[in-house]
């Protein structure tokens, strides 16, 4: 397949689903779209109308069975990703699944098992941020040794507003996800256990949900990470990340680019959303799977790391109900995927 | 005693009280060296020989009831701290004293008391973050409302390096204390719960020491705070605030006075200790003082800031014993002092 | 054209015709690399075969008039450039060439006059500062309008170093000549006045190398540039620039992504060269540049801007050897492209 | 003296006199502010009533020839310092004279060659950048010798804005009058020549005034430097200052001490004007002052900077009149002050 384009069928196409149809027609090299799938579809019609040779099928399995399709990102609903992932499986088509890989950590574990008994892995799952140049520049920095060992990570991730509809453990299942990964992949370790804590609410935030809420991890090597998630901050979309080692320490995020002096202020604009803040990595994320897929590997973040992250946020939910530390109880990795995977 | 200069003796002249000797005589407006005490005369000797007018009085609770002294700095060790703010008190002397205000919670309770007792206060606790233009900035845009309640704050306190004699507990007493009382001063409410955890120490540490620590407070208002101290970090003297409100947040410590472009690298330096990126928050503490003094008044950290602060402390020694969060119980406040002051 | 992959042949495959030829296979969505061209045959067929169905053809005519060569990267020396671009002009091929577009502006020139005869315009010029993320958004900033009318733009281009074959007259052709490009992009005017002056060169430069050097542009309509090109500058690639509004002033360049505290210093790299700083911008350049000519159009700096910023280097060349302000005499434009391109 | 108290006179008490007398009498230790004497009588009664023990003196030479004052702050309009500064080398008084020295060079020079006729110098001239500690780390660094000799320095000097009364000469002469100091004292060497150019005016500057400017200097060793001076900016006082030296570059006033986020943006506030931005400079000039004085020597700015800048001033001035180069003609410094002093 190296030689040829990789022929990339979506499923779903709402705001995630359409922005990787831009990314893979405009954007990746050697990759095509081929088809889309979404059960709006006027939607999918519409989307496929604006590029050339893209086929809409209406069943997401027959998208999914379709010899033309050489493998497939899955930017459906979370809960549909079990079955459609499943079927990526059986089919022995790659698959770029956005998080979460499914509902809860149980169903992520048959997907890894069932992974597991494949020749080879299949699934990447969509945590982008380790292709954010940031991010991937500070996790060699900490790879490289120079720093020694990693003590403590500190995050920061704030949203400027979500819908009323978004509930306290929202915060833990969709936001706080995204540093469980971030802290397993620069740790090199799994989360041993996590504490959800709430302090007073903002006002702006719907009546009965808590938001900021701070977490902390503990690694299985010793190590420590604080994170704050806040939905509701006002200023914009704020990510950042502290690691401190034994010899030095790392932040990125401070995001000083374009630097403006106007109205008796410096400073510069911090952005609106994940897209403008990840849109690059989302692009990089891409063309890394596509190369890797032509290539019949998977070099992003596994099944596996699908599910451990749905372990602990199942288990952050957990101690933002209790208050208290609650400990991950994941499976035996070597004994469900091998030793040598 | 507006029209004339404030007549200073100084109670201990090692590193820190020959410093203040240094910002009385050469930095503070309408204020003067009189007296040196120390243990060690040959140190009070050598130090007054280097200024006009000052004499050695070898005990210190003579210097404390001599005519000529107006008021007293305390920069001797804590253990006789005690006995020199009684003594201050009982003379009717304005002192400035070093932290910690005493060795224990309860002997501050104490002078908080005895304090009380008199017609007004004496007594201001060397907290002279208080006074740092970053620190005093940060309080004054929270103060002033535009960005709404304060619901987080996130410290970061380094040192380079510490003796192997720094112990575990001196971490929270002799570092974190300092972010004790900047909580509830940001806050302007009481740590009513403190959590002291240690992750995996760094090998720079001493056997059995550890270090880092990260502490969470939860304030009475329900704002909450998170501190990592970290007093072997090998970079040099980290000192960072971060406050989060509803509508902004606020950061202080990025300190980028004077920038380099040297050798593949941009930046600039880290402080080496606190004196050189606290020691204009001495000047103008010491500088307050003396005005203050002279008016009859106290304008920094209070006796009872002292007393909360080792309240705070002693929980959290207990806590990083035993890993859990410890309630602060602190007397009530307005039972001790009254209501109006 | 556009519903097909956009086939590209190169000519020159020294480091940048390698790096484009990576990008165009790699990094570019809807371009594919057919053909590379170089006098050493060996250089060309080693990259050839690192890639799928990429042929060499040693004669870069040959290469230009090959029916499967949609359009052309010209990525050989300068002095090959006329009659390059003169035979894509001839065969209608589309092509990106290299700075500078010729030798001189007497040549360039001749090659606007040829492209000015076709129907429409076919020469992009490879000034991919216009492509760079921050440069674009500074244009945006001002473009918008609310920061008013530009007055003066100050920039800074270092080199860490330079062979000792690099000439005074050097850092005005091939260095300072990516300022004239952004300055006339940035005004949206050309550049009537070229002063170029030397300070007492640095130690580091070659014997008798003028380095570093300050020019100053005067705008057609009364804005002021001023630049620093310093190609010994020993720290590293630095590209700053700051432009002054009548309402605020935007600064690029300041690059602090990933923050690094070690050694009693805060700070980052200073990229290397203008690979690591430029890269994006390159990818850009080329993702754009190929859109574009799918689209059978010129989007970027065009043969006029090459025309252009060659006669401002000759009068600033001019200047250095005089260190007196050189008028820059361009042909009437309209006269040449007509007034609707 | 060393051991009393300086007894400060200051004549004028418009916005900087009064500005130092609070200086005198809260924030500089030795120093006691003893009389003061204004035109506006009712000016200087209302001041001195603010204070203890100040009397007024109607006379600016019976201030200065007055027992009781040691040394003398001139304050009062530049057109009367000649007169005043000569009364204070009669008396033999020390005086800090706020610039400009005199009107013009060659009564400053008068000056120089009267103070250098007295046993030893009286006189330091108010160019406080000096003891700005940002300016003094980055002078501590260059005479450091790490990074090699000094090669080029750039200057922005801007203003929020000023009165319509404010005319193009004024740029050169109030303004620009700093950077001179900054340069000559930055290289340790005179100015040689100076061009100053006007690019098309803001629409901000009233009717005529040409505002920005640009001046390049010619240092006597072969240094340069650029300099933007811009007095409408509308943002706020920005000054920044960047030497680039052999082996790497020094950049201060970037000034990110307090970090806010808020309203979708980062970054903090541009300092209003040049008392906030130097407050603390002026603090620190005038502590050095008096603790010189005391000493009976002086440590800032002589009479000969306020002479150089004087006639730097007036060839600038030209200059921008002529918009060509002009040189600066100082007399030979030794044989006016001796090779010794």
């Amino acid at each position: 397949m190296a030689n040829q384009d990789l022929r990339v069928g979506i499923i779903g196409v709402g705001m995630m689903g359409a922005d990787h149809a831009e990314r893979v027609v405009h954007r990746t090299a050697g990759a095509r779209l081929v088809a889309v799938s979404d059960p709006d579809t006027a939607r999918a019609e519409a989307l496929a109308a604006g590029f050339d040779g893209v086929r809409t099928i209406t069943d997401p399995l027959a998208l999914i069975a379709d010899d033309e399709v050489d493998a497939v990102i899955i930017a459906s609903p979370g809960f549909v990703h079990e079955e459609q992932v499943s079927a990526c499986l059986e089919r022995g088509k790659f698959a770029l699944c956005e998080k979460p890989l499914t509902m809860d950590a149980e169903s992520a574990l048959r997907l890894v098992e069932a992974e597991a008994r494949l020749e080879r892995p299949l699934i990447q799952v969509g945590f982008m941020r380790r292709f954010d140049p940031e991010y991937a520049a500070m996790k060699e920095l900490l790879d490289g040794g120079e720093l020694g060992r990693t003590l403590v990570v500190h995050n920061v991730h704030r949203n400027k507003a979500v819908p009323p509809s978004f509930r306290s453990e929202m915060i833990v299942r969709d936001s706080l996800v995204h540093e469980v990964d971030v802290c397993r992949w620069l740790f090199g370790e799994e989360i041993d256990e996590i504490t959800v804590l709430a302090p007073a609410p903002t006002s702006a935030a719907a009546e009965g949900v808590l938001d900021p809420q701070v977490a902390i991890f503990r690694m299985a090597g010793g190590g420590m990470a604080t994170t704050e998630v806040f939905v509701n901050c006002q200023v914009g979309y704020e990510v950042r990340c502290e690691a401190v080692a034994e010899r030095g320490n790392v932040t990125i995020g401070l995001g000083q680019s374009v630097f403006v002096r106007q109205d008796g202020r410096y400073g510069g604009d911090v952005p609106d959303d994940f897209r403008s803040r990840f849109g690059r990595a989302y692009d990089l994320e891409l063309q890394a799977w596509a190369d890797a897929t032509r290539r019949g590997e998977v070099v992003g973040p596994t099944a596996w790391d699908g599910y451990a992250a749905s372990a602990v946020c199942e288990a952050g939910m957990e101690s933002l109900a209790s208050g208290r530390p609650v400990t991950v109880g994941l499976v035996d990795r070597a004994s469900v995927v091998g030793a040598t995977r």
